[in-house]
């Protein structure tokens, strides 16, 4: 069953981060300062600003701090960072951030890969971090990336996923964001999944979806995951980031095609598509490419035809 | 609700008709009978081969006669062919096609600018060629268009498209499909009007859903179809046939997306999915152009990189 017409989605922008991170072209703080702002014009609240990483590792988020100071004060927006370490949320503490984030892998291969540690070295990193946070009145929430697959291990079975992803709420984190990263994963997956969080006692109104839409399958997980409860989706404006396989193929769920699905379902999400469009544009032209979302291109190009 | 896995989803299998009488380049009938035998060796049974119309109107579409002699006797599968008028229903005939399919607009702009007559002269045009293919033992499908939204008139009224559904089921087709001709339908249309029709009295086994995937809702709509109980959906292999915006922008749903949602969701369609993205890979090659499946994109990638 959809939710009934009038109900508010909440959509976390991730398009500054995971977006701008896994694109070649490196924009210095005051063109990624600029796209928040935008962003924010669209109506979008919520928005991922960078990343306390080392600019050795990601040199696309080198300056994150500069990004929050060009922003200045926002009280209206919650802007977050990724801090994988306690540098990291020392960095952004200092930063003045509304929110952090942490950040690691459902399977043991991945996490390795992509945090150069174990999963339990992750999770008593966090502890501290999250702990950090509630005292210093920053919450923080948690992604948990290859919820479906890896491209590693194959298969995830879900009882570990819901078993890292209770643990990472009871250690303190407001919000536990799925991540389906290589993007294999189809509705059913997506409702046994969030069913099996509802019967560990979690509320689907604690988790979001985090889709990518490699294989096209973005939407339809969002839809199960609606019908499922889960109200927060996590997108990325013009589906910036990521192009796995091919020129036009695609990473992160492109915002335009959330904001039009929700738009046409009756929710709320509080974005308009037609700024969103503009905004998108003007970021890939600064990225020399065209966004890879399909709500994009058609809006676009009714518009030019006009 | 999924529908339970294991339950059957018939496919229709759209490429040779639709599909390729959307592209510029023109195809000798060999090639095409070449095409629809790959498809039927993928597993596909339901197939469009081709359209008895005035080859000075649709050009692509020439030689289907000589198509389906090409293809010869082949009692495995359910090849179809459109018939949009007397003349073409007589060259049906003879050619030996298992069935004929009948097609009009839920708007009357679109049917005139499409057909050149009226939807009244349409329905009457059709009662005959249907009672025909009812006395010579070929049954006749519908395909209504626009049925979510119009180029010409905007939102079209459901009880229009009901109304005229019913009219085409009463009058003898066994199928009717629905066709979001310009995709810009979601879910809750979707599930509306295939609820307005069961209240007609018709099963949602007799309907169909024809999809585009112009703003990438083709699979959420499939999804909300599935769950109101439809089983039927008309899809083209690589998604082919129409990009009517941009380049990289898609028409038909393709039929790659649809088996892997529907493998993913545990539906079966007989239809083996690497064959099938290797069969769009060699039309593709044909028509000097990559197919717009993101699915086709992401396991074709996979092949590459092996």
């Amino acid at each position: 069953m959809l939710p009934p017409a009038g109900e508010a989605v909440s959509i976390v922008e991730v398009a500054p981060r995971d977006g701008l991170q896994n694109e070649s072209v490196v924009l210095p703080p005051e063109q990624r300062a600029e796209f928040i702002s935008r962003l924010a014009a669209c109506g979008l609240k919520r928005i991922e600003a960078g990343s306390f990483v080392s600019p050795k590792w990601v040199p696309s988020m080198a300056g994150t701090a500069e990004v929050l100071k060009l922003l200045g004060d926002r009280p209206e927006l919650r802007l977050s960072a990724l801090t994988p370490n306690a540098r990291g949320f020392a960095d952004a503490l200092a930063s003045g951030v509304a929110e952090v984030a942490v950040f690691m892998s459902a399977s043991e291969t991945h996490n390795q890969s992509n945090l150069n540690c174990s999963i339990a070295e992750s999770l008593s990193r966090y502890a501290a971090i999250i702990e950090q946070g509630r005292a210093t009145g920053m919450p923080a929430r948690a992604y948990l990336s290859v919820v479906v697959g890896c491209p590693y291990e194959g298969k995830v079975a879900a009882s570990k996923v819901v078993r890292l992803g209770v643990k990472l709420l009871e250690m303190g984190c407001y919000e536990l964001s799925l991540g389906d990263t290589i993007g294999v994963g189809t509705p059913r997956q997506v409702s046994e999944l969030v069913r099996d969080f509802i019967a560990e006692g979690v509320s689907p109104e604690r988790l979001a979806l985090h889709l990518h839409d490699t294989r096209g399958m973005a939407l339809v997980n969002v839809l199960a995951g609606l019908e499922s409860g889960v109200r927060t989706f996590d997108s990325s404006a013009g589906g910036l980031g990521g192009c796995p396989y091919a020129p036009g193929a695609s990473g992160n769920l492109a915002t335009e095609d959330l904001v039009y699905l929700c738009d046409g379902i009756g929710l709320q999400t509080g974005v308009n598509l037609e700024n969103l469009v503009d905004t998108s544009a003007w970021m890939a032209e600064k990225l020399g490419k065209r966004p890879v979302s399909r709500v994009w291109q058609a809006l676009r190009a009714t518009k030019e035809n006009a």
